[in-house]
């Protein structure tokens, strides 16, 4: 790996107007995003009770992990080392998984449904705000993926075997989320460039309003996918 | 997924002559093999103790998880339920990284570079004996990583560092050949229809002294592999 020496890259907070550029810091911190989910995932799945399972978080790993390759990719083609860009994420998004860690592959699945659907909502509002080739890019990750109906179907199963299970995976759920406010808003406030982009603005200019409503969308889209699961938002 | 009804598929030993298809096993045994050795490497990665590492292990868990999406496409393509056709090899290849767990993350480097080393040499083999989509297939999956330097430096590194640590990763290395050995002449032995393909005949006319060679063939290439380690084979 090349340790390029980009003053300011892997500076863990930069003054204003003169710190990383905020596309940097966004591939940055979706691209290690995406690799930990990914390892995570393919972790939970070999304690899947069952081949169907663990084929299904396999794919859904592997697609975690073929995202991260081609943000790093860009990356790269930007003229940036993604392991410095990497760097200043791994922290929160470490204290994410560290936090929320599956007791089961039940739970497991439920974080990648829940998780992977928060995510990918996150990256189209911030999708809004960047150049052409990283907004293509990032849509380009965002596909829904086919076997989504898995974890629909293995979760409502779930719950009609044993109605006890829906109110434990709705708390669960409920923490996941929590827990992903707690880390995003943590990195948006040390990392002015991103915060910026967030709110579509300078970060001097930041509309906490704006980001309000962000969060709202983002919990309105959070509580469909939950319905769907049979869980209580 | 679909739990296709294809008999004999699953079944655990066949008829000579009346068993599947020697090439849908072929994918099935190295589909399920790319699965858990990309989820296995990807646990691994988890446990690496800087980004650097956790990104090489990340990028080659995520290729192996893209042979198996590969493996899996093409045995949809022919008909095949790609789950019936893994199915009855579950047991020998969690059994062999049952037998190989790494204790810290220089055995899980070179337990990707010897076993990745070791299994594209076999395909390699067993590629000259199946039809023009399957060899096409898996000749695709035989690229080397271009990351593969990655492993040879640090692993050449941690013996500059501590010259007993090749004494303990030669043997370790040993011991992974023993195990994959004895997991594979388990699977060759119990499918007749495999092999057949290993020796590129009839189950009926296994010519041992034939499958001798492959083998001796594959411990000189594994030897190679490890004095670019460092390590004596």
């Amino acid at each position: 790996m090349e340790h390029e020496q980009q003053a300011g890259i892997v500076e863990p907070r930069s003054v204003e107007h003169n710190g990383p550029e905020p596309v940097t810091e966004l591939l940055g911190a979706i691209g290690y995003a995406e690799l930990v989910a990914g390892l995570r995932m393919a972790a939970d799945a070999l304690t899947a009770p069952a081949l169907d399972v663990r084929i299904w978080m396999g794919r859904s790993a592997g697609a975690e992990l073929e995202h991260f390759e081609r943000i790093a990719g860009r990356l790269r083609d930007m003229g940036r080392d993604p392991e410095a860009a990497m760097a200043p994420f791994t922290g929160p998004v470490d204290a994410f998984h560290e936090r929320t860690r599956p007791r089961d592959w039940l739970e497991a699945l439920v974080k990648v449904y829940v998780g992977d659907g928060i995510a990918r909502d996150f990256y189209r509002e911030i999708a809004q705000h960047v150049d052409q080739p990283a907004r293509d890019l990032i849509e380009s990750v965002l596909q829904v993926d086919a076997q989504e109906e898995f974890a629909v179907r293995a979760v409502t199963d779930a719950i009609e075997l044993d109605p006890t299970v829906a109110g434990r995976l709705a708390l669960w759920a409920r923490r996941l989320v929590g827990e992903a406010i707690a880390q995003t808003q943590y990195v948006a406030l040390e990392r002015d460039a991103l915060m910026g982009l967030l709110v579509g603005g300078e970060a001097s200019e930041v509309d906490l309003a704006d980001l309000g409503r962000m969060f709202t969308r983002l919990m309105e889209l959070h509580g469909e996918r939950m319905a769907r699961l049979g869980l209580t938002p």
